[in-house]
């Protein structure tokens, strides 16, 4: 179970850097640019959260051999961006994306709560962990927030939602693994069916 | 008092919310923009300052009703927004956003000063809290930040005058809420003054 | 020895904080905006770093007397802008700025480490102490991190490399002054001969 929680993580963390990358190449920036977008990208939003939290020492600091994994794939990464620039809109990329967006929403809430944070917050705080990286990863390629578009399919709506599943089963008294596992399921299940429908939050 | 101070807080944390929703629809977004724009609008400046404070937990965290409040809203102002696209450069608005850059400045000046700050970093802070709430605002919407800009009549620096007053009146020993009435008193004269004469700092 | 480092610490504080007023003058912003981006430029990287270590209060909150020297050297400043503006890419500042980002980069490795930060994230978090106040910088003019830009010699690079050279260093024993200014060297030595040579980081 933790093993299996583990590798999901690093799936995701990876999914989340390369996705980075993607975007630091369109922008043009250079290999700085590049490795550091792929980190912002990946350690974003957990680094929001626990600078919002005061939760020291920092994620990325204690388990440092996600930096270390990140710089050595990094030749492996740019390879797969020359062969296919598309990639990054593949379906494998985007099924990992969505267990990763379930993965940090619960992880986000989780320590959040353990903060003794009132429900509310906590969900915000699931949310930000999950989708800001990619709010500073836009930032920081000088474009419009892709978060905030109503070109995308709904992806911090099924976050919070994902989060008020997780909060409601730990006030249930549901043991936090199993709690984890059906906010990931929930986040999944909502993130594929908004892509396959294309589901948008226009207003 | 405390009531009164409290309603002013909670009405410019409202006209600050919906100058961000102003700016998210201006800017194309979609619920989630418009609401996360609203958010840290209203409460970005105070993050920041508790985060560079080290001051936890956070002002929103502790008084999630203005989260709440500010998403109960929303449905009434994007009505607002549908009916009339140039109320936010209303004078109404304008007056409550002159109110609340006294108070945000006061309350940060005062958090500042509690937490054995000298008076030069208090007042920087004093004016961060007023100010960069419409900063990431503008950073967010991928704009110059308006506070920037010597198209606007003085806005930050009729926080940062406040927050002198405030520091001098503490100094003085005169009761805090008497030197918060003054200093937004102050700094609400001087942005109306600032905002009739269209008075700017070109360089 | 102490007030040589001191000496160093203020000319590229200062370095820094001109860098931004240039990019704020170019950027068409008015006396806040330039005042703001100059502090930004001269201690967002420390900022963050603090930050991101939980090191409070911050650095110009202790030292105010740097945000002073700044704003008294302000009309200083803005007359050299007036009479030469492309003054910010001369010889000299590249010097201080060189000198200055080796600087920055030993204290931020020093601070990390001190924190018991482990190796790689401490030489990340040097490279941002001296890296990110220029990001930030670009960023609030609403342009491209000149940091992540091919256009550019080498920069982060050189400031990564000596962070490692500090952190050896400190492993082998060696008095931490002798660390500092020899991380320094190293660092100043790649950047200017980066300069010369015009080394990039293309991919």
């Amino acid at each position: 179970m933790e093993t299996l929680l583990y590798i999901i993580e690093v799936a995701a963390i990876l999914v989340f850097a390369y996705s980075g990358l993607v975007h630091a190449r369109r922008s043009g920036f250079d290999l700085v640019g590049i490795l550091t977008i792929g980190f912002v990208t990946a350690f974003g939003g957990g680094t929001i959260r626990d600078v919002l939290l005061g939760n020291h020492p920092l994620y990325w600091i204690v388990h440092w051999e996600f930096l270390a994994a990140i710089m050595l794939l990094l030749p492996l990464e740019l390879l797969l961006l020359r062969f296919d620039r598309d990639f990054s809109s593949g379906r494998v990329l985007m099924i990992i994306d969505a267990i990763g967006l379930g993965l940090f929403t619960a992880s986000g809430v989780g320590i959040a709560l353990s903060m003794n944070t009132p429900a509310l917050p906590s969900a915000f705080i699931g949310v930000i962990t999950a989708t800001f990286g990619g709010v500073i990863r836009d930032i920081l390629c000088n474009q419009k927030p892709q978060l905030f578009l109503p070109t995308e399919p709904l992806y911090a709506t099924c976050a919070f939602v994902g989060a008020w599943v997780y909060i409601s089963l730990v006030n249930l008294r549901v043991a936090p693994p199993l709690a984890i596992i059906l906010c990931i399921v929930i986040v999944f299940l909502l993130r594929i069916l908004a892509v396959k429908f294309d589901v948008k939050l226009k207003v």
